[in-house]
């Protein structure tokens, strides 16, 4: 018995949280390991089933990972490289598209109905939810790699307000009628902004925000846009991490109360992030 | 770290109980120690709060307990007896309403508040929510207690729509406008009966329905209605434990899918009868 | 035949009183005599229910009376008083709101019940409706008297938009959880102020507002709240009629449209007051 | 003093039947000396008002009177008669339904909305109101006079619903598009049928029905359809009284809860009919 | 087959004027040949109908036409001449009234049924919808000639929403009660104004505003409001252009978003304006 | 001016066509030469444009296509076949649900919100729309191949609600969590009869249901679904004539009023079906 009732008093110590998120917009960018690794998928889906029945309003942004390589490499296509990045030309469009959107989303969609709740995968071309324009990278046409222009949150509220999760690839609509891929990070950004979000959880596979890429002890816990804007400036944070650092800031100016970058190879981690007061990863914020 | 991930697992294991209550009425008789033991009345607010986070609608129906007499004591009122019941006069019956709607519902509304919910306290004299007439007991008139005869649920209902959870003192109004004192565990029953709750759960300071009333091994878990009536019929069961049956048989009539005498004494029992699959107490169902 | 037309004729002479009052919110602060002699009692009852007939939405704010003090007569407690005013202990605090919230609330919501009308008695401690906090008298700490800091109208909204007629009990709620009577007046110009009203009534046991508290013909029949200040800076009124014109003052600076001074000894003076051109009591109005 | 309380009082006496009829829907067919004298017309629009301030919901379906033959005698037109009725031929409609739809009606519209009400005045060829059928008298064409064969409420209850008050003139439109004049009495009864009106009432110029049309002792208070019935059919009741009680059967038969005939030359006949015990007139009912 | 698929061509065609026009309001002044040609009536009858059926919310306001001089005459009614405008005394006005509110409106309303659609018809003196003043003629007291003072739309908002047709003739009440005549166009354009339509068309027997009455090829094809000032400043516009252009920059000014003179005389003139590029008729518009 | 006059008459020609599909649902199978031709697909496109302009709400389910074969072929996949229906693998599968969820379902809602409108697609999978099982061919295990257990149509109803046209793509979720690939046909016709479709269109490469597959003048226009089973099952019908037929009764028996089968490679087929009288192709209906 006494095990039973200290499993309640667990239940019970959530109670802060459950308050403080009642009602309230989440927006987690799902991609990495915990897409990847079977036990943390299906733990995703269980973290996102109780945040959906404690009240929460979860919005799941994914990315796509492996499997478009996979398939770039089933039809044998070779790629040219610009700064690290894949052109993207209509045949890799096409593939990118297909499994962000009717591999990658559907499976989300279906893993979250399988809890018995009620998920809808879409895609930011569908409903006008994402309109982008082409992207250039230092000047140089890289193909179908898009940013977002603008973002029209009307299907995404209507399916909260009708109990149903929002499951959103990345795949943009451009006014003339063209595909882009979106970066899933800035993609979420634009969306949680959007929706005034009162979090932004990116699911990642680093700790969090590092001073020292190679040096996990130099994680930053808490900072601010401005904070955050001086390590750019000096340099401080560099490479890889300043697009991720950029997506939290873009969405906090919006007026996404805090963003998160935790480190989603940790079992249960979106469970960890909200209802309980260890803090892990980095949380960014608002300081103006 | 690991002692956080173990919280969030306990945490998931509630998704199957969360499903199946989501957006449920469940009516609690809240009465006995665990309306007396400062420690248990604690966690029955809390468990309530949890209750009420995940998606539940909990509608709270006290008793009196010994507040009643400290008063009548106070006021040094000698009472009658019948039958083992205090005949109830209009004195008597001003305190005991005092008591019941002006002490303990005030401060179970409040305890609610403290933990950021939206408590109102009724009695069933207000929004016409109980009708009653006088009781008699074996034709002895016994003064101001009486019974059910209609419930109005719409006050209930518009409080639970609106997100407040109704704490209901039993006392009722008779059609010529006397106050009438309602049996709390009857009360509770015609209230869940009229909601079509999905469950009613007895917080009492016994193991649950006993064989023997003096023998705690004696616990039925399980049990239809129609076994109870045999188990009455053939006076196995007898004494003060056939009123608590017949309180929930009536319930189960009435359209409550599920009857539960909890033992209010254990910790968190609220949340251990709700959340895991530990079966204690007893539970009456519908056989028909 | 006659005598019914010149009734009819008296019905329709009601009818710019009617038009001007539809839909309209008269909070009436409901004590004295008007509470204690049965006639009176009745009427008011009469006259509240004809106003919600009418259209209107009447909400009532109960005062406590010869009741509390009887009740602590029966307990023989001793008082201590400061600056004439009771010191409010924990056990007195017991006995006054049972006193206000369970026995006189409960008698009005039921006394107009009994008339047809759907009532519900709640008190300030109820919905997060009053929050309080300690008043000190002239620096002394009194006990548990306490002052409003907020109200908050969602749940007396939610009652009248349901057709119902709330009824409320001048307790509050603490932040920490404490009970505090709060002075009924002023509870409800709080409750007034914050409902924009159109008219706050107090029936009262005077003729108004008296020049000379001894000399009823000095009424003022009416005042702006800018003439009230200078009557009380150049000590023109003084003594108990400080509270009472302070609270219409109140009232007025957060917008309720006027607020009345009746004589409740007056049969009817509710009817009286709204549905006839028959001008008696203080009227306080807005001049900014 | 005293007779401003007497008023009130009998304000207060009112309150039974406001209780019986708020919300309800009363028809009220308007003809007869009310609709000329001018004490008596000004009166009925009062009336009106106070049973719209009062909670009922009137519809007003109004007869056309001398009014047409004035128009008639106007541009000199010469009448051919069947069994005692005008042949109305298509002239005579043109000044027919300029006559009701245009004057008569927007008179009773615009009365209403002089006392502060909301008014609209619609005829039955609005929003498919009412559909016609040629009437043939006894096997004979008398032009445009036509029989109601569906009633549609649609427009009449979002009117109610939105707060407006229904005028409603007896002009009818046929499937082909042609328009044809209803015997206003038969409208009012086909439209309080299709509401299922709580009162339909006949503002008439007899006292009530009679048993010998001259004789006006002979006045039957409260009759049942099938004592009607049986009157008709031993021919106690002849004449003129036939089509008005006739209207009445139909009425009652399709759900109005209550039919009354009334004497509009009395003065405020419609307050005294619905808000005092002083019974006039004759009241038909359902036996079944 | 062929020609099946051009009509499919031509529906096909409409797609960026339906686009344009979903959902908004386009008040129609309906006057002139298009409401006396039995062809041109039945044709604006299934222009409103196809402009309704696809997704337009159209409103009417109608003149009056030969119709009311046939009454006059029919009554031998001799009339006094100001200005040329006819004096309108009680005798005239009750005709004008008859014809435009019992005649004309009713008929337009039940052709516009006929085809299968909801139309109501109203006058200006239903719902409050037009409050007049007297209109002084160059300070002549001409009668019963109004303007408008105050446009209330709640009833026409109401009946749109609903999916009603709100047909309106330009009869107004003033606060004293009397009834007013108002120029159709004014009528219209304060309509139009006040309901913030999308576009105001008036039906007229002119091909638009021509800078020589004489000369259609004077045709002014379009003229934003300060060049309309500008023509009427320097007398290039005068006589009857007038007042025409006058209720157009009225319109405009209000915050219509476009107003057209069209000539009514071309068949399906409403469907040619709104579903093709084929311009003719004079559009004003606002360069403010 | 003559020209557009005779356009205008064009779209009145429409008027009874408008009238009885507005607010009706529509639900197309899209698919074969209307899917590859770009200027069939435009015409499609533009079609359904012009149905849900003028109120219909069109519902697409659309099918794969030769896309499918084409992705297979790229990844040099060699499938199996079992009587003519390639055997459906897990890497098959996959290919499947890319191909119709991320690419066709995509391309559909872009072009259609590419004219202006609101357009999403999801998939079977999504929403818990189509819940599947396993299909054997004669016994024997093809793979993921599945058939329509359950429809549940809230997440379409909520889309044609807020104005959205769903676009659906044909996998379903078996409830062990598989994908299945459902034939369009079916879908559509499952879909339709679930929605109590006002018709069912089924776009296909033939011309209608013919008795003689080779025999284009063997064209059945109408047919009953009792003729229909006649047909099968004196074998009049065959091959592959006998599915599609299937589909069209198994629509009709569910409740679709109508169910057409048209020739998409006649241009514009979808508006000459709907709004004009031109029939072509088969209309299958219910005679029960």
């Amino acid at each position: 018995m006494q095990k039973h009732i200290d499993k309640a008093k667990i239940l019970v110590e959530t109670l802060p949280y459950l308050r403080s998120f009642r009602n309230k917009i989440v927006v987690i960018k799902y991609g990495g390991s915990a897409m990847l690794n079977e036990t943390l998928k299906k733990q995703v889906v269980q973290d996102i089933s109780f945040m959906k029945m404690a009240g929460i309003f979860p919005v799941i942004v994914h990315g796509g990972g492996p499997e478009i390589n996979n398939f770039l490499n089933k039809i044998q296509k070779k790629s040219e490289f610009v700064e690290g990045l894949r052109v993207t030309d209509e045949e890799t469009m096409e593939v990118v598209e297909m499994t962000l959107s009717g591999k990658i989303n559907k499976e989300i969609s279906a893993n979250l109905q399988n809890q018995g709740l009620n998920a809808v995968g879409i895609s930011g071309k569908d409903g006008n939810l994402l309109i982008a324009k082409k992207k250039f990278i230092n000047g140089q046409d890289v193909g179908f790699i898009g940013e977002v222009e603008t973002v029209n949150t009307e299907l995404i509220e209507i399916l909260i307000e009708k109990d149903f999760i929002p499951v959103i690839s990345p795949v943009a609509r451009e006014m003339e009628g063209n595909s882009y891929n979106i970066n899933a990070d800035y993609a979420a950004s634009a969306i949680a902004g959007a929706l005034k979000a009162e979090k932004l959880i990116f699911l990642t596979d680093i700790e969090g925000l590092l001073k020292d890429v190679n040096d996990p002890s130099s994680l930053i816990s808490r900072i601010s846009v401005s904070e955050a804007q001086k390590l750019i400036d000096d340099k401080t944070i560099s490479g890889g991490m300043i697009p991720k650092i950029d997506c939290c800031m873009e969405a906090v100016k919006k007026g996404v109360s805090a963003v998160h970058i935790l480190d989603g190879r940790i079992e249960h981690s979106l469970l960890l992030d909200i209802f309980t007061d260890k803090g892990f990863g980095t949380l960014v914020y608002n300081d103006n």
